[in-house]
């Protein structure tokens, strides 16, 4: 075990070590909430399935001696108190999309907990204070945006407009708080840590392809949404010769194979189409129009730049070419996020002195750590998804990774909140 | 104008010519029934508007002393009774799709009320019966299948099977023949010609683009319909490398891209994908299965048959390099018809007497004449569409050439009914 700075530490305690029996239980204990007949698991944001999970998990860090406190968009801190300043926060959320698994976003925060408890029983005493987090509404199922409570931490989104967020059904966040008894006061901008850590399994197959244990995570893959429309003519499949057609549904399979070959031979770059319609949408008649959704990410904002130039070029050529006119609306657009290199080298270094075997990576699906690395330092922690198998109820990490991923979480925090000088609180 | 045989014409009469002014103004009297707000007309079969259209239709046939009969599929023939045996038959439609034009199908049957006409004026006395024939349900849109009168005269389809047939209401084409009080005695298959003949106009760009009067149509493009089902595997947009993706979506794309360069590098085949359906079709999701139509015409069925078998082997591929399982059902096959070789070669004789620019073709869309070919020797004249348009409100065809297209028709039922010897009723 590594314990970087650590004079607070009593040389006589145990080594701080995570107890896996404890942290599984509380991630099954967790997951019955919510359950649904097909194994699966639902637990919408701000529901009473979500309320039911987030009294459950303020129950276990009163247990664990933290004190409670949720702001005004419903976000909630499990703090241990000690020292002074802001916290190093560890943090992920507990709403999870429909039919899902019980480890994305709960491992995060349930591992936080047993951080607490490993420390405890290790007799460290934390210069600075530590905080547990789960945010509002990562899923962004529910309620638009995701990463909601902590892009409100983070001042990128305000309480206003959060709380003005709609359901199908009409209902709105600030009513859904107060429903369920989670609108607190705080405002969530005062809870900006001096350190973010988040632990998450991978949601994708490169570690469990490549037999590695942990993902060093650098940042987040930026993401370009857009919906092409490709107008054409619509005419009769059995009169038209081939050379008259202007087929918008042609079109649109050019650039899903223009799309798939130029993320194909770049070394970063993801590139899907997964949304199409066409009209008519007839068997025997041309399609005279077609939409068509782009997402696009990499790791770089000029890798990402240079990818929408290609496709529009490459629109442009297929204007010409078959005599299509296609139109482009942007529907997101996020910038790369690279995390703090500090931090990043302590998740590895924690990583080696267990031995693990590491890679560096960037996450390709979107976390609340990359909100929270607008506001402090900010690592995440990546284990393995067996298969790559995520938001399914067949989502799955074994046991030995859900440890190791913890054991790291502890490590890196135990390095922090017995080295890093009490900061003043924002 | 070509007479041939033509020993019962009284050499001092005019010779026979169609008024121009009289179809036109027939044309767009029918036109007016069904007319819809947006310029549009629709007539479906067995509706009120396609009882009014009939009841018109009856009306012209008895002010030129034709024997209206009605069959028991709601056909309409007005006879010319001269001489004996099987009749010579100038048939098509006067039902129309949602929002059609006023020429499809009206323009072969109103031509025939013309031809009629204009022996009557010039004096022609037939060795054998005239028949101008409306069938019943030609489009197909209220009721399947198409071409629904004229496939029970010929055999193909029985009396019941298409009484049984019902609309989106669950009417049946029965009940609806009682409402319109369209439902005659005979039986439909008493009705076989001796020679049937069908002007239509192109419903394609062809004679239009290449500046050509009057298609020789020698025959019906054959019609191979499947639907493909790609297997693949839904997945995370952001965390599943290129690589790893089992994507339907992309595998559906690279079948359009095979057929398309199939067709444009083969002379006679057509090839559509008309309709796509992906799951689950989000923006974030990597397609996990992939619905597409294909829609494949040819002239000669063992071209057809190859390109059916080239489609195959192109899934075979793409199943090894993808990864997918792509299941194909089929949903219609029709073999293409050839019409006889005379009935052809007189159109063509007749157009080029009238010194009008000529060129043989097959017909890319369905016609009564195709089942029609079952029972009798057939030909099909067609006049160019404007810009290729049809199934539309902007379908059009120039005053000009719809008069070519019935002098054609008009020449060569003049050379049947004078030259054929009387041939024994079926």
């Amino acid at each position: 075990v590594i314990i970087s700075g650590s004079d607070d530490v009593n040389a006589t305690s145990p080594a701080p070590a995570i107890d896996g029996t404890a942290l599984t239980r509380r991630l099954e204990q967790l997951g019955q909430i919510g359950r649904t007949a097909e194994r699966g698991l639902t637990r919408l944001a701000l529901t009473e399935a979500d309320r039911d999970g987030r009294d459950l998990l303020t129950a276990w860090m009163s247990e664990l001696d933290l004190d409670v406190e949720i702001d005004a968009i419903g976000n909630i801190y499990g703090t241990w108190h000690s020292g002074g300043g802001k916290p190093v926060m560890i943090g992920s959320h507990i709403d999870t999309v429909v039919n899902a698994g019980i480890y994305d976003g709960a491992y995060g925060v349930l591992a936080g907990l047993e951080v607490v408890a490993a420390l405890r029983r290790a007799g460290v005493q934390p210069r600075i204070p530590l905080t547990v987090a789960a945010f509002t509404n990562e899923e962004g199922v529910r309620f638009t945006p995701d990463m909601m409570g902590s892009l409100v931490v983070a001042g990128t989104l305000s309480l206003e407009e959060a709380y003005a967020a709609l359901d199908a059904d009409g209902v709105s966040v600030g009513r859904a708080l107060n429903e369920i008894g989670y609108r607190g006061r705080s405002h969530p901008t005062e809870h900006a840590p001096q350190l973010y850590l988040e632990l998450h399994i991978e949601q994708g197959p490169v570690l469990h392809d490549e037999g590695i244990r942990i993902g060093v995570v650098e940042g987040v893959r930026g993401i370009s949404w857009q919906r092409l429309v490709i107008h054409g003519e619509a005419n009769h499949a059995g009169t038209t010769p081939m050379h008259r057609r202007v087929d918008a549904g042609h079109a649109a399979a050019r650039i899903q194979v223009f799309l798939r070959d130029l993320a194909s031979s770049n070394g970063t770059l993801h590139a899907t189409v997964g949304s199409i319609a066409l009209e008519p949408n007839a068997i025997n008649v041309i399609p005279g129009e077609a939409s068509i959704t782009v997402d696009l990410r990499d790791t770089e904002d000029r890798l990402l730049t240079e990818a929408e130039r290609q496709l529009a070029t490459y629109c442009r050529q297929l204007e010409e070419e078959i005599g299509v006119a296609i139109t482009s609306r942007r529907l997101a657009r996020f910038a790369p996020v690279v995390f703090a290199r500090d931090a990043v080298d302590q998740v590895e270094a924690a990583a080696k002195s267990r031995g693990l075997p590491v890679r560096r990576m960037t996450s390709g699906a979107g976390h609340d750590a990359q909100m929270m690395a607008a506001v402090a330092p900010t690592a995440m922690i990546f284990v393995p998804s067996v298969d790559g198998v995520s938001h399914s109820p067949c989502e799955h990490t074994v046991p030995e990774d859900i440890v190791n991923g913890a054991n790291v979480l502890l490590d890196v925090t135990l390095g922090a909140v017995t080295s890093l000088p009490p900061a003043p609180n924002a």
